[in-house]
């Protein structure tokens, strides 16, 4: 039988929703232009985040969002991607309970993590990158919600 | 002033939800084995779709899913991306509410597409893709969900 402890924290690294899909970007000014002309969408807001060396739009789809990055200089990791890959899908986010307890329980399983701890992200939340050598060649961002 | 029909149209062309993210693979069994141990989750169903030359697994979370991607052969559209990029982010999928009207929109306004006409999809569902190259570097499915 498993411990009702071990049972209750396994159920608060269950992946609760996808949260976004990260878009690197060059021009985030004409990329939120074309998604209103083909697509009649237009973003909940923009937001600068110094510590991901980004400026990033997010347009609300039903539960989730596209987040598009822009970066603020070329030596910064979404930078670099445009860099190596051009514009395109840069990560994919997934929302968890608590990011502390999903990250305990990566590590207990050997994941390849790019942060070992969670660290601030945009509309407040605690984030967390994992590697994409670790899960079908995808870098994953765990985010937790703010519960203000 | 906009004549009411057209109003009514934009209003159908707008995207609804972030239906899925693809997620090309070369093992969908080691995939979702991987996807179950680090985050708990378990796809709701898998399926051969032979028209895309792929079976495919989608997991729920929240409204939306991740699509796991495994070419039937090494010929296919998946299967070349395999060859060309490795595992990885392979497109986005969004809702609309009319795939026609849709497409429509987007022919008018100039955009380049996969498909001129909708297609079926998985799920009992009508698709169609839209060119990487019209819009960040990202191919773009829409998906008008079955109503049966």
């Amino acid at each position: 039988m498993t411990p009702p402890q071990q049972g209750n924290s396994l159920s608060l690294v269950k992946l609760l929703n996808l949260d976004h899909v990260g878009i690197a970007v060059t021009d985030l000014d004409a990329a939120l232009e074309r998604y209103r002309e083909r697509y009649r969408v237009e973003p909940l807001y923009r937001e600068t985040v110094e510590s991901q060396g980004v400026e990033e739009a997010m347009i609300p789809l039903g539960g989730s969002f596209v987040q598009l990055l822009q970066p603020l200089d070329a030596d910064t990791p979404v930078g670099r991607f445009l860099e190596r890959n051009g514009e395109g899908l840069h990560h994919v986010a997934f929302a968890v309970a608590s990011i502390d307890l999903a990250l305990e329980h990566l590590k207990e399983t050997g994941a390849k993590l790019v942060d070992e701890s969670a660290r601030p992200g945009g509309r407040g939340t605690r984030i967390a990158f994992v590697h994409p050598g670790d899960l079908t060649g995808t870098l994953i961002e765990l985010v937790e919600l703010s519960h203000g």
